[in-house]
This record gives C-alpha cells, structure tokens and sequence, in this order.
C-alpha cells in the first residue's frame, strides 16, 4: 500500500451522510492507528474492536488480504451549497433527537473543524428551485454551467494540489435533483461539452459535479465520480464516454440501504421459490433534509422510480407496485419503511408477508460511501477504467448491471476480490 | 423418460400436506394431460398455465431442461395412524374455515377416494403420548419395533408391486415427535438393527418408517426416504450407513417453508453488509393439527431447535434468539410468524427490522414435497447414492450441509441441474 | 311492533356493502323465524344463534329492549347505475378471490332475484367521469337535473305503494364523488330547489338522491336519508332545511368502520394519558370497485379529508398527518391500513405505535347499514326529526357533532337507547 | 393547598420506574418554581412549557382546578436491595444504550445525590430466590417477617420526621414477586399479624412493605400505599382490613402502561361493535432488570395473568388468550409487543388486527406514579379511606373494580375530580 494520501470529496459535504462518514472516518482511523481494527488483516477479534468497523462490508473476511488502503490514509473534503458548519451539522445530529453517538462525535470535532476549512460552495446551476432555495450567500446565484464546472474543478485541483493526493475519489451525496431523461441528452461528450456555453444547458448539477471531477487534474493524480444518488450525474452515456476518455473510473447510482436492499434480497426468494408476486407496495417516511428536498413532487419521481423498477427485473411476472416517500418531520433521519407483498402459493392461494424496516438513513448510507471510496481506490490501483460492475450489490440502479438480486451482484463483488 | 410409474408414499397420508400435495398433484397430472403445463420443456406460457405450477421449483427455467417424471407419472399411497379417510380430510380443509380451494378439490375426489384405498394404518411405536392419543383403531397398540418395521415395509412392497412401480419415494410428513439425540444411537447400522428386537427399543416411529422404507424392495425396485419434519427419521449415522448398504438416497430434515426461509434469506443480508444482530426473537402462531401436537412441550422443543439453529450458523456473531411456536386454534392452517430483528449499524447505531409473515402452512409444505419427489426420482435416474446435499434449500437442517445461506443452497441446486 | 314492513332503498345496490347487507339480511331474516336470533329481546344464547348477529351493534344488550324493527320486515331495492344484476354481483363475491361465504350465499339467491327486480337505473347527473364511466345502457345519459330527481323519486314511491311499506329507509352506498363545497352552494332549500331547474346544476348526483328520497311519499309513507359515504348527499344546510320541511330525518356522512374506527378510539387514549403526538400516517391499500374509483385523485380527495379530519379535533396539539388510499388490484375487497403513530412521553421521549388492519370493506360496512336502517326506523316511531346525533358513533364525519371519541360517541347512543 | 411537604416513598428506589420519576419530578419542580407549568391552573399554553407536563394526566383540563400538591411540595425516599447509588443507576440509564435525556438528567444529579442519602436497605424476606440473588450487602439476610416490618416502619417513619412531613405515598415499583393466592391467606388482619412471628411465614415481601407503610406514623402523620406491581402487595383481604384500621388508603395493583393499555382500549371497541374475537396473542420483549427478573418463570406467571386476565373480562365471548414476556437483553428498557387479534365479523368472516407498541418502560410508566402520588394526596386531603376505584384508570388489575374498559374507567377519575 502507498504511503501517500488518498481523498474523498464529498458534495452535500454538511449532510447528513458526509458528516456521518466524516466522523466514522475519524473513529476508525484512530481504531486504526491504536491497532484496533483488521485495517487491511484478519486480525480483528473480539466484540469491542470490530464495533467500530460494524457495517463496513470492506471489513468482511473475503477481503480482508486486499491492498485496501487505510483508515489513515484519507483526506477529506467538499462542496456545499448551505451556510452551514460542519461542526455545527454534526452537533444538530446528535442530541436528544439525533442519531449521531456522543461519544463518536466527540472525540471526532477537531478532524470536523480541520475538514470544514476544505469545504467549498457548491453549485446550484440546474439543481431545481426546491434545493437552490438553500443555497447559503457564499453560493453564486448567476453563474453558466461552464462557470460551474470550471470552479468546481478548480477546488479540486486546489485539494489534490494541498493535500498531496494520489487520487481523490469524488462522491456526490447531495439531496436529490429534478429527474431528468438521459436518453435526452446528446450521447457523445463533444455534443455534452458544447453544452456547458449555453445559456440554456440542460445539465442538472449533479452531472456538472460529475464531469469537474472526471476533468480534474494535479500532476498526475486525477478523480474517479460515484453517484450515490438517484440524481443524472454521470449516469449520461455521454459522461460515460468522458469517464473513458479520462481513463478514469465511475459507479452508481442510488446507493441501496433500506428497502430497496430487502427488495433486492426478498424478491429473488419469490422467485426461486417460483411464488407468484402480485403486488408489492412500500410505503418510506422519514424527516431528514433530503425528505424535505423529496417533499417536492418533482424530486420525489426521481427517488420513487430508482426504488421501483429493481421488482419487475427480478420477478418473472411483473406485480403491481406501488412507492410512496412522505416527510414526516417527527422521524428526523430515522425511516420507517412497510412493506406489503401479496403473493400467490400453490393452487393460487394467497398469502402476505409484510415487513417494517425502522433504520437511521446516514447511519445505513454512510459506511457504504466509504467502502465504495476503498474499493474505488484499489480500482484504480488494479488499473481499472469505466464503470465497476463489481460495485453492484451497492446500488439500487447499477451502471450497467442488469443483475439485481443482492446475493449475486454481492459475488460479483467476492470474485472481484478474488482476482489477481 | 421411462413409461413406468413412480410412487410417492406418504407417511401422514390424511395430514394438511399430504392431502394439498395430492389434490395439487390430480391438478398438475390433468393439466399436463391438457399440454397445460411445462411438464418437462419450457414450453408453458401465459398466466393461466402457469397458476397450476406456481409454487414448484421443479418448473423454473433452470429445471426444465431435466429429465424429470411428468406430473401424470406419480401414484400415490401412505400411512396414515388417524381414523380419517382422505376424502373427509380433504374435504373439511376446503369450506369456509379451510385453504384448499374448491375449484381444485371437486375434480380430485376421485383422486383422493382412489388414493384412499392405499393408505394403510401407521405406527405409534415411539411416536409418543400426544401423537399417540390420536391414533384409531386400525393401529396396532402392542406391536414391538421389530413388528412395526415389517408391516409398514410390506405395505411399501405391496404398493411397489400392485403399482407396478419403478421406484417409490417416501416422504415423512406427519407430526413432529419428541426429539431424540441422534449421537446417543450406536452409529453403526447393525448395532441398530439389533435394538430392532429389544422390548425397550429406543427408536422413534419416525426412524422405524425410514428402516421400513430403505429395506423395502420389490423385484429390482427400491426405495428412496425423505424426512420433511423435524423428527429423527433417518437423521442417525447408523441409517446413513443403511442408505449406503442398500444403495439408495435419502434427505432432511423439516422442509423450509416460511419463517425459516425468511431467516435463510435475510440473515446472509445482514452479515454481508456486516450489520451486527443482536437479537432475533420470532413468534409463530398457528391452529392445524401439527400445531395442537407442537403444543406438547417436548414435541416443540424439537421444531424450536430446527428453527433457531440456522441463525448462528450464518451470523458471524451469534446473536440472542428465542423462537415460540403456539398453539392458536382460530388460526387453522394459517400460520402467522413475527420476526424481531435488532442489529447494529455504523458506530453502533441500533436499528429494528420486523416482518410479518401470513402463510397457509400445507399450501406452503406441499409443492416443496412434489418437488423433492421429482428431483430424488431423478437422483436416481442419475445414480446418485447417499444423502442429497443439492437438495439443501428445501430443509432447514440439511442433512450434511453446514451451508445455510437460501441463495447458495439454491446455486448447489442449479449447479446440480446442470450437471451431466 | 308494527305488523307492516319497512323498507331499506340502497343507493348502490349491487355494489359491495348493498350486496352483503343483502345477503346478510336474509340470513337474519331466517334465523329469526326460526327464532335463533334476539331479534328484539335478550333470549339470544349460545354459539350457533350468535354467530349470525355477530357485527350488528343493534343485537347488542343495551339494544334488547327497544322496539326495533325483527329482521324478516324489511324490504328491499334500490337504485345501481352499472349493467349487472345482484345474483351476478353477489356470485363475483363468493368463491376463491371473493369475501361472502358460500353458505350463506346460497340461501340468498332466491332473495337476491326477487330485489334484483326492484333495482332501477341510478343516475350519472353529477357524478363525475370515473363513476359515469361504469354506466350501463339502461341509465339515461342527457337527463337534467330536476329530471334525475323526479324520477328517483317515482322510483322510490313505486317502491312504497308496491310493497305497501310503512316507512323507507334510503341509504347511500355508492362510490365516492368528487368533492363539492358544501359551503358554497345556497344555504336555503328554495334556493337549492331553483337550481335543479338549471342546466349548470351543481349538485351532486348523492344530493340528487338525497333530495328525491326527502321529498318521496306515498299515502302517509315517507322516507329517511343515511348518507354511508363521503359525497355530498344531505350534507348542505339547505338539505337539513328540506329535511325539517319534510318532517324526516337523516344522517351521515362516511360510515366508520375501519382505520377511522381504530383513530377514534386510539386518539382518545393518547389525549387523556396527555401522550403528545407528533405524526400519525396511515396508508390504506385495497382493490375493490369503491378503491378503483378512488384511483381517481379527484375523488380520493373527497375520502381523504374524511379518514383525516378527526385527528386534530380529537388532539390536543394537532399532530402533522398524511392518510394515502392506493388501489391495489389484488387486494380485492380486503383493506389492509398500516397506520404509523409517533408519540411523545414524559422528558419528551419519542416512541412509536403502529397498527395494521386487515378487514373486509363490505363485511365491515354491511351490518352499519343494517344497524342504522333499524335504528333510523325506531327513530320515526319515535317522532325524531332531523339529524340524528345519536347514530355519530356510525360515522367519519357525523352530521352536527363534534365529539369524535368513538366511546363517547358510543355512549350517546346508549343514553338515546334508555329514553322514553 | 398546604405549606408542608408530602413524601413519596419508593420501594425500589434505583430502579428504572423510580430513577426516571426522580428525573422528572425534578424537571417539574424547577419548571414549576419558573412557572413554566400550570401547577394547578389552566394557564399553561404552548410547546416549550406543556413539553415537562407530556404524559402527566393530572395535567389535563379536567383536573386543572383541584387542590392537587405542586411539583415543588414533594420529597422523595426510597428502599432498595442492590448495592447501587441512585446517580450511578440514573447515568446508566442515560446514555448511548439509556433512555434518559441528557438534558434533564444533568440538572437532576443534585437532587439524585441528595435523594439517596435517604435510600435505605430493603427486605428480601419472601421476595424469592431471584429477586434475592440481587441483594447488596446491606440487606439483612436472616431477618424474620415482623423483623423486617419493624425496621422497614422505622424508616418510614424517620422519614416523616425528619422532612416534617404532611403524608407519605408509598408505591412499590419493585420488581415482580413470584405469585401467592391471596385467597389463601387469613382474610382478616389479626390472623394475618400472627403471621408475622412465624418462622414460616408466607407473606412476601411487597407485602411486608404494604404492612410496614400502612403502619407508620409519626405526630398526626401517615402513609397510603400504592401497588405498581403485580406482586400481592396490599391486595389481601386482611390488608384491605388494615387500611381501614389506621384509616389510610391504597390501590392497585399493576400500573397500565402499554400493551394493556391497549387491550382495554380496543377490546370495548370491539365488544361495541359485536365483533367475535376468537383469539387475542401478545408478545412482549424487553431487557431491563424487571425483564431479567420476569426471565425466571416463577415470576413471571406474576405478570401474565395480570396482563391476560382482562380481556375475558371485557369480551361478551372469551377468546382463546396467550401472553408470553420475554427478556432480550438488547432492547433494555425498550419494550416492543406484538399483538395479534383474530376476530369474526358479519357471516363469520375472521380478519385481523395487529399493533406493535414500541414504547419506554420507565418513561411511560413514571409519570403513572408521579400522577397516583398526586390524587393519592388529594383523597386524603378530601378524607378519602379504604381502595381509591376512581383510580383504576392507572391499573391492569384494580382492586374493587370490574370495569376494565379505559374509557370508562378514565370517566370514573373524572366523575370524582368533578365531586366537591
């Protein structure tokens, strides 16, 4: 493993799941350089050691003997569009009606306040009036798409530059945009790029986050993008065509936490056992700023359709399906998602099976934005270029994966692993 | 395939399974009479051909390559210890407070009444006190094991021979027994076989029917054994070893139906995500008659054993577990399961998963034992001797499989298929 | 008790709720000549006589002494819009996918050919397209207003003098309506009355009925108005103006029977344990002819405001609410609600209840219908005029009270009952 | 209302129940002194003020104008077996895996250190072996049942003098005894006094603890008990006879704080709507140290016929009832219950409802406590002696009343607060 440092760039840096990430970041860096953790070995054992690796799949004995880099070895920064500390977002996360632990959050302040200063405006150039109306003063109200782009990318260079990175691994956790069809748009990067001088460029936020990140460069060290998110970023064929050109790397989008992930696990068992789904509705409410965003019918589409199309891809008979998303303030970052499945057994007969998933959304998200950092960075280690299909099982909608059932994109990942 | 019939021989032959196997199995024969289901191709199409196969797992695409009998190639026969005929028992599990629906039942009655003629009365040597009290009177009270053991092989040889069989498979489906240590047995076969005479024979009724079966032989047919509860059967080394010696297959144990399959599919979720489970607490209630025998204590402690076992088989760290199982008359064959999951995330956030499972129990059970037929018929056709490990995502205690994750036992299914 | 009949005008009469009551009724009307119901006294006893009065509060002992109406004096019809006949209706309503049992099904079939002839076409005159759309040939396309009314109201007085009853009770069980502002129509009945003459008629085709009922006679025979539904029916001032003018009596609106039943009984017991709650959502799923209606948002709305207002009135500080009804196909009949109730304890600690109600719509709504049919006719006898505040416990939305505690609710109707 | 202060004197003083009613009682006496309550007015409007008041139902408007004892008039003493200070049990209630709020925790560690210096050591004469085993060292191991009412009384009674105060309420909110037929004991209090000097005495120690208060005087000083629990406590008849010897006042027994709740809640629904329920199912889990002692069934048989017993009582029909409790270490004070009620509707058709309650041990169950200590002081100040019925709201089993539907039982503390 190199010596030098690798960097995530986190856009919606003062979310709820960067600043989840941040602070399991700093605890398992200090578990790390106190040897608490496996790190990159099956050393772990024990309960109070591996609690704080919990939840992080990098940490599982299938790869455990990867050249994963360390806890320590990361920096961090970000772009946010909010007028909001860092610091200050972590501390509105814990309390009596937060999620984040105190004694995590504590200790984790001083690496919160040295990241804060790496935190940049973000921009709202196509990301929809629901998330521009919180857009703090720093961020510029009048700029071209062009514009955008080329500050975003200038921050970070500037990050590479000061941090001395060997690679930064971009990650777009910001709220979720108006959705927009990719098919759309021009499918070659020379029509996309002409875009970006026009006034009336299509191009939604996350996509110009997506393509600053594919264009930024510092001597030699460059950006792989993940779209964590249900937003276009570099979903575009076109984008998807800079990614190569770039000899870079991407993946997304949506990560898959909740519901979507028992979707992914329950509906192959239907299918295996050859039941008949005939309906399968899923009811989420949650309170958390991207609820609030999502209140918005507009952005909620977007969220809706990545959560619903995985069923008719894995049942041989489509069933009705039905997605409802409701902001429901009481429930802060906690969602509560039911599900009814009718289904039908032998002789037709019908039967229910319901389920109540009741999860903290950053605490779910989080651990798998930094997985998918490690594993991207040992991508480009193992000189991989374009879209990683063995980062599958993360996504409710993988670029380019049509497998959607978890245990198999989950060996996707395992023989991934076992390679070279 | 071979124009010869196949035997399925029913031990509960009056039961909820038993009786949904028979009348789905006069629905299958005459559908495929009318070309109306895959049988053996991938032919079937559009929705009302494939009602009449949902549920089966022989009829998935993986499977339908095989040589596997045709629906209309089974004759079916049993043992049954309850003073019931089978055409009553079928039909007070229709009607207003039953499950099997009466468009499929009406043109089974002949089915059944002729079925009826071959159900010949069982054995309480061993079967305990609550299993015992429902005996009628055709069951011989006095009978040693040695005895039992040879009346219910003959009854196997009769129907081998009235038939014309090329094979029989037997399928333990009557009520849970009290549980019985396996390892305190003698382990070899003929150290068995001696106890066979002792006036305090420790065998249960259960294994007897399993000696019975692999004994039995009719000019050059055999018998293959299924053990589909949670009984003894022929769990024990020493009736391994008979399965050897008498060059035949066999498999268990207790066929995996609802909440066990649940938690073989969605504790494999929670370590792949490395997710920490704390506790797993599942609540069953149902009112058929397996139920009112599980309300014995001693014969729930062995189904509560095979319920709960799996969990710490597939969490890394074995969480708390409590199963119940009770008695609820008004539920009838419908069996409803809560399942309490309370897991850890990322800095040790406790999150709760919860599901609700409504199922009709036979409903469930029964494709699951017309699909074990088929494929042990095809085992072999195959040669195949000895337990029948491809068969493990049927059971929830597969004999000799330590795997118990659904979605790899079912790839050893599929792999198995795609074999020769 | 009167030896003449009294008669039951079902608005709806071959939908769900009018096809079980009458079904039920029949049932009723036997049992009770052969004296194995109450009727209308406390001689009921036993399993077998109770079952079939089992959902009619009117059996309840409170009840047992008034003068209602027995069972066998009713007489039936009504009004239905679509092309099918009631026999037809009640069989799509038995067997495998249906609700009505097939033992009390068949019974009624002489009875449901004899209503079936006093069914006559209903009218579309301000239904709205989705409920215009299910119209058969016989129900005129281009009548008026005014014509709408005076021939329901012939229909009604034919009915009367047919069947030489006593008294009718006209109740509304058709599909919902898209919503009408009570508010904004004239609060005067010659007011009212002016505009059915109008061809930009605004009332309702529920109104239309409601008023046609109001002003039916024959001889001394006159009718009562119960609006089972959420559409506008008797709800303006100006109809409660007729209702006075006439000498009758009515009252609604949306019978309670469900998820609103459980929030008016839940509500309370938060508010007196001074439980603060913060959210209540419920999400309600069925497939029903009544849900596939309400697939459109114009009349779900109507419904929506019905199932929500009720929290708030019954709460402290009202509590942020979200109600959804989605129409999923195949639910059928059956209702499933998954309700979400987020509360605060002492020191403000949040926790969480959750319900889940799986009930049969017309199985629930049909003994409401009988009840309220029984009580409206003692009302009569009794000289009552106007809305009736007694029967609130029956409805969502009751006409001219505010209490929405179901056991206050209840207890008015008990104090009612002991008057005299 | 008068000058003097009253004590509440708990028995089980650094348990969940008495550690979080300390907590808030502090929280209310400082809100109080600010004002920030209504005390005993109505004047209490908007949210930062009602927060502290949430779940106190001697808070609401019907009580608002009786002479009910401010927050700031009580003090609090307490026995308790285990070797644990009630700071050190209230930090560990706070926390990552705690309940307790922070905010009111840490302004209350004054009042906890000043409250447990009158902690005095409690008896474990006939409070079994798993209660026993929980013992500090300063608990007498060998006393004799008259030794421990002796010394039990003596603190009592110190602590009259050396507060000065008015009147003390004793509540038990230890953990549950395993059970005695009260029936079996002497029913009048002169033989059950003779008991005390047997060596074998069978009373237990709840009630030793209801002998010892009820005892206790100091000047015109005196105690009234309060049963929380469902051990025997002052539930014998003889007990009944002593209160009405030193003309005191009790009541009991079993504090209503979740599921039961429930049940008298929705079963009057039920019932009022004739409704058959066939079958009603409870499960419970939880992990606190009233969990861990419910774990040994002895005790637990305690609990369940407390928690079971009402709904055949409410029910016109019983039906068939389960109620299991089980200790899951990792929900702590969290106690989750499913239930699952099977009932009939019209024509026999079965539905069903479920809820799971989610809710807070201590938080739901102190201000319970706090409320009894309220009214308990009001009774005595109205000259109030013998059982308190117009208490029974706050009970699962209250003595001397049948009424167990919550609404009514809610009107009964209603007709009295309205009394004088």
């Amino acid at each position: 493993m190199s010596k030098k440092k690798v960097g995530i760039w986190l856009i919606g840096a003062a979310g709820g799941v960067a600043t989840t990430s941040i602070v399991a970041l700093d605890a398992l860096a200090r578990a790390n350089a106190r040897g608490k953790t496996g790190g990159k070995g099956p050393d772990r054992a024990g309960h109070a050691a591996s609690d704080i690796t919990t939840a992080l799949t990098s940490e599982l004995p299938p790869f455990a003997r990867l050249d994963l880099p360390g806890w320590g070895d990361w920096v961090v920064g970000g772009h946010e569009i909010r007028d909001i500390s860092l610091p200050d977002a972590a501390r509105s996360m814990a309390g009596p009606e937060g999620f984040l632990p105190a004694k995590y959050l504590e200790p984790a302040m001083a690496s919160l306040e040295e990241i804060a200063r790496r935190v940049r405006p973000g921009t709202i150039v196509g990301a929809g009036p629901t998330i521009a109306a919180l857009a703090g003063p720093d961020v510029p109200r009048e700029e071209s798409a062009q514009d955008a782009v080329r500050r975003i990318q200038a921050d970070i260079e500037q990050f590479m530059a000061d941090e001395g990175l060997e690679h930064v691994v971009v990650v777009n956790v910001a709220s979720t945009e108006p959705p927009i069809d990719a098919d759309r748009l021009p499918h070659r990067w020379a029509d996309v790029e002409a875009l970006l001088d026009s006034p009336t460029c299509p191009l939604p936020a996350s996509t110009l986050y997506a393509i600053a990140a594919l264009k930024a460069e510092h001597a030699d060290t460059t950006a792989s993008y993940i779209n964590f998110t249900p937003s276009l970023g570099s979903t575009p064929a076109a984008i998807g065509e800079l990614v190569h050109l770039r000899q870079s790397r991407h993946m997304g989008c949506d990560g898959k936490t909740g519901e979507t992930l028992l979707k992914s696990v329950l509906a192959p068992m239907f299918a295996r056992r050859n039941l008949d789904v005939m309906s399968w509705v899923g009811h989420n409410i949650f309170g958390n700023l991207d609820g609030r965003v999502l209140d918005n019918p507009v952005n909620k589409s977007a969220k809706v359709r990545s959560k619903d199309h995985l069923l008719s891809e894995m049942l041989p008979r489509p069933p009705q399906t039905h997605v409802s998303i409701e902001y429901i303030e009481s429930m802060g970052d906690w969602k509560t998602a039911w599900d009814h499945i009718h289904f039908r057994g032998l002789l037709g007969v019908p039967m229910t099976m319901q389920f109540i998933w009741q999860g903290c959304d950053s605490i779910l998200a989080a651990p798998l934005v930094l997985d998918l950092a490690r594993f991207t960075e040992l991508a480009r280690r193992r000189g991989h270029v374009g879209p990683m299909p063995f980062l599958a099982s993360f996504f409710k909608s993988p670029y380019g994966v049509s497998e959607q059932a978890f245990d198999r994109q989950f060996a996707m990942l395992e023989r991934w692993a076992e390679q070279e």
